[in-house]
């Protein structure tokens, strides 16, 4: 779509969003998960002209460079949408977090206070190109009573412009804004810059993509942003560890899947038991066709290492490579992890309670695992149901963000005309 | 103090909190309690070293400007001093909110997750003069188990400096690192630009003063802010109000305290009770001396009153000053009073549940009030306990904001050896 004012564009679009964010507050969940039911039936109903979408993105594809595998996810059929349509109906089945009562109390002279909890408002959410992150953040955004403005990548935008016409037409449907669920109908570059500057009309933004884009973001946003740059995860391995356990939990955190930010890139070993315990995990990971960089005192208990660098602490490799070093206790792990670590999920394997509740005390994370794979940091696992991204800040929301965490609360306070005195 | 490097001195200083932020996530409830009544007795102990240190920041206070009332703020003796050491023990008395467990399960599998409160880490607290305020701030952000670097105003600097050094001293007496408390040690304006940068090492700021510091500071920090910049509280007149409690109401809101930022500022009422309301309340507000400026259509029925502008509308008067308009419903009211507004404090006086409950849901600030003074919005009054600020934004906290709004969570997971297939 050609723009000819792309800034009015994005304010008019930004006004209705919050407009429709003020009738969302007074939404009764019943509606909302009727507008969720009724979008999977008409998303499957509308199989035929989504795939046509679809096949448009498809097309532009390789020109867009995309990879096979990127072209695979890309990729709409029936039975995807059917896969589409069934994520909706799982986040009906959630509980619905707007209205909970978090604290209350009646005070002295009668006064009656409630602590409620409310929508955030207006969620501006940035993603890639796979299709069905569309619908899934609508649900969870409106679901939770908030306006979503959506800005998907270029690659989808066919299929994304196809699936948010059929949810925005189900929402006035059932009595909801039409502009509860809005994609940014411009793929210029410019529109982002234009969002990020309305604090005032968007109260979060939560972009999820490449590290680039997402310090973008968070550089530029003029309101708060819900992120996560990378995940460079560590296993330590105490001196008081099962080695054979400590050697499952390493292979599956760095191995089962080398692409995520939850996998372990560092590994830390204490040096009572590094002799013996180093060989044993090096032979693990071999066989997975792991390369291992490593300080200079792992290094003689790791034939086929190379001397790791400075960077090579900080490193997220998302492949088949680790950095291992040597501490010489419990708190000097600590320290590593809360200096190059990126906050995000951090795992100690140990037999000794006392170790343990220092490291899960002391390691800045937002997940901390004993005796458990770091790949275990995810919403679904933990019984959060869906989620819209992932938090390594401290502020407002950390770990895996669901519902509850595009959610506020509100005093409402009850009297007979009570004044202060 | 003269500062040689002052980026130096305020990366060491930042540093230095947090590696003290560390040790004190794990410091036990009873020894931060104990650092509370330690200090209590030595600021009593202390109370001549203090009110001579005080006495050089009175010397100093006519030379920048401090009005009489200022003045008297500024100004120590052993009974203020006493009243110090008394906040400090109400916050001792207070629940610890560090180790709440939020939330926890158990997974198919066996793995036990737990949600468990922690400190947020370091905050930058900027104050104005009141040397007070240091010991309170230091005492809720240290009970809450974070490091503290307060910025004070430079007319209290000696007075700050001498009520540190003794709740420094007593940290380190009873085993909570000296670092646990930090004044800045310079007046130099930019220092606050030196720290405002190191989202890194601080996980907060919280600046409590004039709009224009408030503006710069969420301008330039690189960190999350706690703030408020205003208070534009409304009070809405419904057609079903009890036209006595109205007026009761708005002049307690108006007129208890003017200079407060949960004073009502700006007065909406409903059409059909205009003519018999607007009389009796102008009546009350008369007889404190309040100027009314209205809308055109007000104004038939406040004969002293004046034309309002647009600005009007968004003033915060701060004084014997009030805004007044007709609206057609609730609705209207409610989108007034989101426009603009400052997302404090706002109340309506009716008799109809209905209609409360719409503007209760659809007004989008900190607290809403029913039949009840803009007034309350405190946390003292909530019964919240100490308060280190307040919050118009939605994001982590709103309102009134203590020692829970200083904390956040982790995810602390263990297992027996899980991994994830």
């Amino acid at each position: 779509m050609e723009m000819n004012d792309l800034p009015a564009y994005c304010l008019a679009t930004a006004q209705a969003a919050r407009e429709a964010s003020y009738q969302l507050a007074t939404i009764d969940t019943e509606i909302k998960n009727r507008w969720l039911s009724e979008s999977a039936i008409a998303l499957k109903a509308a199989a035929a002209e989504i795939v046509e979408a679809n096949q448009l993105d498809l097309a532009a594809a390789p020109g867009y460079g995309l990879t096979d595998a990127a072209i695979d996810r890309l990729r709409l059929d029936s039975s995807r949408i059917d896969a589409i349509a069934g994520a909706l109906l799982e986040i009906a089945a959630l509980p619905d977090p707007i209205g909970e009562v978090l604290d209350g109390f009646t005070r002295p002279g009668g006064l009656q206070i409630v602590k409620k909890r409310v929508p955030l408002g207006v969620v501006f959410f940035i993603y890639e190109s796979r299709p069905n992150v569309t619908a899934d953040a609508a649900a969870i955004c409106v679901k939770s009573g908030n306006a979503v403005i959506l800005r998907g990548g270029k690659e989808a935008i066919h299929s994304s412009r196809a699936i948010v016409n059929v949810l925005s037409r189900c929402a006035e449907q059932v009595g909801i804004p039409a502009a509860a669920v809005q994609l940014v109908q411009t793929t210029d570059r410019a529109a982002v810059g234009e969002f990020l500057g309305m604090s005032n009309l968007i109260d979060v933004t939560i972009p999820r993509g490449g590290e680039g884009l997402i310090r973008r973001v968070a550089a530029e946003a003029t309101m708060p942003v819900i992120k996560h740059y990378d995940g460079n995860c560590h296993v330590y391995v105490d001196k008081d560890a099962d080695i054979s356990m400590a050697a499952t939990i390493i292979e599956n955190a760095k191995c089962q899947r080398m692409g995520v930010c939850n996998a372990c890139e560092s590994l830390l070993v204490h040096r009572d038991i590094a002799a013996k315990a180093l060989p044993v995990i090096a032979e693990t990971l071999s066989r997975h066709g792991i390369e291992i960089v490593a300080d200079a005192e792992s290094l003689s208990h790791l034939p086929g290492a190379s001397l790791a660098t400075e960077d090579d602490w900080s490193a997220e490799y998302l492949g088949p490579k680790i950095s291992v070093a040597i501490v010489s206790d419990v708190m000097e792990a600590v320290k590593h992890i809360n200096r190059y670590g990126s906050h995000h999920t951090d795992a100690i394997v140990t037999n000794q309670i006392r170790t343990a509740e220092i490291f899960t005390s002391a390691v800045d994370s937002s997940a901390v695992m004993v005796n458990a794979s770091t790949r275990f940091n995810d919403g679904g696992v933990f019984g959060l149901g869906a989620e819209i991204g992932i938090s390594t800040d401290k502020f407002h929301a950390r770990g895996p963000c669901g519902m509850r965490e595009l959610t506020t609360y509100k005093y409402i306070v009850k009297g007979d005309g009570h004044i202060r005195t």
